[in-house]
């Protein structure tokens, strides 16, 4: 039920968790570094199967919250995100058996890691979005209905709130961001504490594993010199959405967010096309010469087109040669309650969530 | 060291705290409304004098938050107050004593006895400024040095959050601020519990016995027909700075704060003369023909010339026949760390500090 993980896995874990960021949550390496520290002071981190938390035991749930641009790594991040647990712990007045991700998709997938290599717990081998989002109420355990608070939300000046109350998944985001954005928009946080019970039925499960078989194919395809943006359309079942050069970037950080969009001017079969990708924190709807072609819950990736490697919002640029796929969503998300929380409705644009996968 | 808190006293205390609100704080109508029901209701509250607190008592410290504009009184107030008060108990795991109003200034004079009235508990007579601070560092706690944390935050929605630790008294300000105005720039606040020794050492002391003196020589002054504002000059050993009519006001609401400035014209005497009260929820600064004549810590109270009552900066308007008039500061407030907290420069003047009281 408890496997090491092993360091070797950290480098795969990164490339995957970010292209499953679909451009957000940030770009773990920075955490990487901060795992591999933990590691050479002797630390080690085990793989919990969630199948096998006890329905009573408690799990914590940890994120940084933040604009990406904004929110860049710190190398103080482990210890931030273990007070922010341990401030949980100090209000609950229970002990987490084991910490999980709130999403697998960006650095956040690292996140668990650090506050568990500090705290010497195991790490749930799930998360609660299977990719990443922008927002509080758009998680697994939101859809699932379960109590959003509390939360507490720690910054690197010794700032603590702990949000014990909450009159929606809304008013949990709102207040939640509106301090993450006073304290400069950087925050340690860790969401409502989860029974081992929510976490085996509204839990997405595997997402660790999953992230480091990702990353996993495509080291495995560059050291074969075959094309790794080939090598994660195979693994994951994905579509090719377009190729091309990005030709226009536009963002601002507004409201604790990063919003914007980037066009990519087609090439080889896309020639003469052009594709938009809408953003906030993550890509969220792809436009092919004006017309939706691919929208969350989907994920959409932005690919190095030779590298395989993601772009993230906050540093795509012009000239980069890319490609874009789709990648299938966890089941979960597009249920109608899944699409009624991350559908396109729910980023502001009024259209029918279709998938790119019959 | 108890006596019962009679309800003939509400009237004169919300007189007196009113114009101990220099302009902020808020018009106490509705919290008396408030009062009496619950009063009506058969509840009754006790004044306890602080110096009979023993040394390791706690005393919760409660405050309404918000722009006088935006935070009008609501008849839903005690519960909030109460359900504040109640999430500290809950957080620290002890129970409150007695309970005191973080300012004897405005509206929250009547805090104390909202959730005092709801909680059946005491109501300390002390305050923590002898009047109306716009910013939580501006407290006789806060120049007594004294922890600024926990602090809770309640809203009509059921949002509840604990700022559980604060770098400094200005990250408090700035974190439940935000908070504050995100949930509508009005919420029940219980700021960091005190124990009775400190506030036996820091509060300020006898401010309700205070309010309710100067009310009812407010409300005698009437009864005999003698001039009302005479009678707060009298009662305080305050100064009268200006009589004359509202030309002039210019406000906003930013920041959570209510800001501007009224420019009366002189009549009488001043004939011929102007005087600016610059205001931040409070009035601040006074200046006659451009030059600074008095300003806070001294207290600057804008009365009614007829009726003597006091005029809020958030309903202070043209026409209005007004007499500026000084009081003198609690002793605190006008010592060198009293001055650096609540002087001309804590609200951005750069000016010094002189009293009109010499």
């Amino acid at each position: 039920m408890l496997e090491e993980f092993a360091e070797e896995h950290i480098e795969p874990l990164a490339i995957g968790a970010w292209i499953l960021g679909t451009g957000g949550g940030g770009d773990p390496y920075i955490s990487t570094l901060n795992l591999r520290r933990l590691y050479a002071e002797g630390a080690r981190v085990d793989l919990m199967d969630p199948m096998a938390l006890d329905d009573d035991d408690m799990v914590a749930v940890v994120s940084k919250m933040g604009a990406p641009l904004v929110g860049q790594e710190r190398l103080g991040d482990p210890v931030h995100l273990a007070r922010a647990v341990e401030v949980m712990e100090d209000y609950i007045g229970k002990r987490f058996r084991a910490i999980m991700s709130v999403e697998i998709g960006g650095s956040n997938a690292l996140s668990s890691f650090l506050a568990a290599a500090v705290l010497d717990r195991p790490v749930v081998n799930a998360d609660a979005m299977g990719r990443a989002y922008p927002e509080a109420q758009m998680t697994s355990f939101a859809i699932g209905n379960l109590p959003m608070f509390p939360l507490s939300l720690v910054d690197v000046r010794d700032n603590e709130v702990i949000v014990t109350r909450a009159a929606s998944w809304k008013w949990m985001e709102r207040i939640s961001r509106k301090v993450c954005t006073e304290v400069g928009s950087t925050a340690a946080t860790c969401k409502a504490p989860r029974t081992g019970r929510e976490v085996k039925e509204w839990g997405i499960h595997d997402t660790v594993t999953k992230a480091v078989e990702l990353g996993k194919a495509v080291l495995d395809a560059r050291r074969r010199h075959a094309d790794p943006v080939d090598a994660i359309l195979d693994h994951e079942g994905g579509k090719q959405l377009f190729r091309g050069k990005v030709i226009d970037v536009a963002r601002e950080t507004t409201g604790g967010f990063l919003r914007g969009r980037t066009i990519i001017e087609g090439i080889d079969g896309d020639r003469g096309s052009r594709l938009e990708l809408a953003f906030q924190n993550e890509w969220a709807v792809a436009f092919r010469d004006g017309e939706p072609v691919a929208m969350t819950p989907d994920l959409l990736c932005l690919l190095d087109t030779i590298s395989g490697s993601a772009i993230g919002t906050e540093s795509v640029r012009y000239g980069q040669r890319v490609t874009v796929v789709a990648l299938p969503a966890p089941a979960l998300l597009t249920t109608p309650a899944g699409i009624a929380a991350v559908g396109p409705r729910a980023f502001g644009y009024d259209i029918d969530f279709r998938s790119v996968f019959p």
